[in-house]
């Protein structure tokens, strides 16, 4: 196979965009915007969903699902958030088609069947669970409530690509509703620290993590929590948010409870969400110009394994050998694909799997089977080594944890090294456009100076980092004092 | 808990409605004809969800995702398809809501973001997903292509009831294309013999396997397989179907293969779904009066464990033989609850789960210590044992067990005793209106009988069995020769 993939250094943003499609991991369809997600990508996400689904549960969360779509009185009925998300409503407006009388066999929309109010589909769906849990909660007793649910959202981008912005995407969304203000942050934090631990230990991407400034907030949120991601070209990448709703939506909804004492009191609430968002940032962070790289504990093949054979005679023995050894790995859960394909050359195979980024290849030859070896490629360093019989299911198991951890220390450290503190605003503006990555800077703290250094940069702060050290300085851009730095990027 | 539950003699359709509600698995929401799905309904679906998704892998199928919706040209190109759901599809016209200056606060859709062409929201996908294939599809060699989707639907139901039929829905749509005739009949069958396997060995549901009528059939089929349950108040539910789907939609969207001697032919389609109305077949099949009853395999809890107690001291005591008999249960994979709530009575907590089904409950008191025994008790029958405590992790293991079996012998049992032969009209109208169940009669065939049938007595065709015997006979309705006999029931 002919991967013909542009490079990074061509065209990173051209780079991308084949990738996905070449890798079959998702393409555009014939809805402005709507992706079509391929098997080999939703088997991606599929593991990222378990493990998530997984982490949510220990954490005491319980799935349930809310409707799709979300009335216009229900929708605005907390402020902010409808005029946050007003703009890139989908709207459901009748319930009907019939028959078109002026072309035979074709329909249109039937104009007796308007709905009496407007529908929203759900471009998040605060409002519809606010107004559920209304319900649902009566005493201090009922709470908290600890609420997932897995669904698509739809948000009418005008600019879209595939995976990091498009019109409908996957997502998980978290709802709880708690007694007390401490207990909504604590949530809140609990699962920012979720998404952290997950983004890095089961994606190998290391994260940021922060606050984000009022500009930058969740519309209807008193604060929201974010990780934050660093791409290989140097810009930024929201890869996930937990919001402290305040009690906002419990006041919009009225969403009260007696306490302890009996004393009606409003709840406070927290929402978070991951979304296929999360497939854009795992390319963008591993791949190279060879393809797709995948982190072991994402792959959803993670051994493949070609024969190099001339003679079928030689392909009958190697098959046999792979055999043996495709069922001790699996014995240890590792997914194997034994490439049998006899229509395709050993050279078609090594690029097709390379270009989907399964992270060990073995390739078997008669003269492997003579030496009782075999050999084994990494597909991130695309370094190769032959190893014996009688060690190779060991050493495919350590290899495999080896890569897991390999793709993040790299990871981490191209992000460490992306981080440089500026001082002034052209140091700013020369750091943004020659090496990228995080600006580490000062801000004089008003939404004033963050909007012209965006107009002036394209630069947004991505967040105020919860490790941020105090430090009395000024702002880049005004020179006002500052008792901290933040985060700047461009960014996804 | 006092369950106030309506019962089935009472009122049948009452006490189903009031078990939905109440036993915490689904309720209606602000959305016309939508529900939500509580976390207790929601675990059983994602039990169901699990043991579908291994079966579909199993048998060759991988997961996608396809966009919500579909434009309007898209949708009518396969024409009977679109007919079929004309009626009830929701349609999006806009993209944008603005603020409304007549009301300070409030939105307004915005006019001047009017869709050029409308998006239907799927209520199927056949058509997104033939359009795509057209993209996949060249050479013999792409063929076959065996995918699932988990999705949200909507057809706008006028009259809609939790589970059984809701104007949004949750459902899985198998969708596979292939080379020849006989090789999609054979996926058709295939899949209608999955969703029997799980309706009988997993949901405890015995089914009759059997083709539709040309009236019932799925729009845009040319064959449509299903699976048709009985429930307890006499009337049939079709569980699941299975279209063999001709060259109907390959021909719409154009989608041909070059075959191995290098001609072009249309691509021979199957799709087949099952829901959430699953749940609805799943309650109505097993529960009593006294609430849910949930076979085993299904039950998000399995056992609950109830502790008897006077004083601080008892519970302790028993809290620590709960632990370990929990301890030992879980490494069963047995899913166990301690309810060692101090709020409730014991008498309450019974209650409370046996309205919501857990299988098995056991009960620990003072004297139990004493003893060394549990008292078991099993929802299905309500029967109750004391069991001893060197025994009781190997009873409960097979009392699950024996729980399943029996559940299943019990509804086959009494659906078996629920199919009646019958030889004329009156006699039809007598068991229709009288025992109900399924009844086996002679029908001419016609489309024409069919609908007199239905609109006299509200029975239509379930199903022709797979099984039916040849047999000479004459029409129930009009004395017409008749070759075989088929399965008339009032429907959910």
């Amino acid at each position: 196979m002919s991967k013909n993939l542009t490079t990074r250094s061509e065209d990173y943003s051209k780079w991308y965009n084949e990738l996905v499609v070449k890798a079959d991991l998702a393409e555009n369809s014939g809805v402005r915007g709507c992706m079509v997600i391929k098997p080999y990508g939703y088997a991606i996400w599929e593991k990222m969903q378990a493990e998530l689904d997984r982490m949510f549960k220990e954490t005491g969360h319980q799935n349930a699902y809310f409707p799709l779509f979300v009335p216009k009185s229900m929708f605005e009925a907390e402020e902010k958030n409808a005029e946050g998300f007003a703009k890139e409503c989908a709207v459901v407006t009748h319930y009907r088609l019939k028959n078109d009388e002026d072309r035979p066999g074709k329909l249109m929309v039937d104009p007796n069947a308007k709905l009496e109010e407007e529908l929203i589909v759900r471009p998040t769906s605060e409002a519809i669970i606010w107004s559920t849990y209304k319900g649902w909660v009566q005493s201090y007793r009922d709470l908290p409530l600890l609420i997932n649910q897995w669904a698509n959202v739809v948000r009418w981008e005008m600019r879209t690509r595939l995976f990091l912005r498009t019109a409908e995407f996957l997502w998980q969304e978290g709802h709880t509703a708690h007694a007390t203000k401490d207990e909504a942050i604590e949530e809140s934090e609990k699962m920012m620290n979720v998404y952290a631990d997950f983004a890095e230990n089961f994606m190998a991407i290391p994260v940021v993590k922060g606050f984000k400034t009022e500009t930058e907030r969740f519309a209807g949120a008193d604060e929201t929590y974010c990780i934050e991601a660093l791409m290989q070209d140097g810009k930024a990448l929201q890869a996930g948010t937990s919001h402290f709703l305040g009690q906002n939506f419990a006041k919009a909804f009225d969403v009260k409870f007696a306490n302890a004492e009996g004393k009606q009191e409003h709840v406070w609430g927290t929402s978070w969400g991951v979304s296929t968002r999360l497939m854009g940032a795992l390319i963008m962070t591993h791949s190279d110009d060879q393809g797709l790289v995948l982190p072991p504990n994402l792959a959803p093949i993670q051994v493949v394994i070609v024969p190099i054979h001339k003679t079928d005679e030689q392909l009958a023995q190697i098959t046999a050998a792979v055999n043996e050894l495709t069922a001790k790995l699996r014995k240890l859960k590792i997914s194997v694909k034994y490439d049998d394909r006899t229509t395709q050359k050993p050279g078609f195979k090594f690029a097709e799997w390379e270009l989907k980024g399964v992270p060990v290849r073995i390739a078997v030859g008669p003269k492997d089977l003579e030496n009782g070896t075999f050999e084994v490629a990494r597909r991130d360093n695309l370094s190769k080594e032959v190893v014996a019989a009688e060690k190779i299911v060991d050493h495919v198991n350590d290899l495999l944890e080896q890569i897991q951890k390999d793709l993040f220390d790299k990871a981490l450290t191209y992000r460490n090294t992306h981080i440089t503190e500026v001082n002034n605003f052209e140091e700013f503006k020369e750091v943004l456009e020659g090496k990228g990555g995080f600006i580490s800077a000062h801000w004089d703290g008003t939404a004033a100076t963050e909007e012209k250094i965006k107009d002036l940069t394209k630069a947004t702060i991505r967040c105020i980092p919860l490790d941020a050290v105090e430090e009395a300085g000024t702002c880049v851009f005004t020179g006002e004092p500052s008792s901290k730095r933040v985060l700047f990027a461009k960014a996804y």
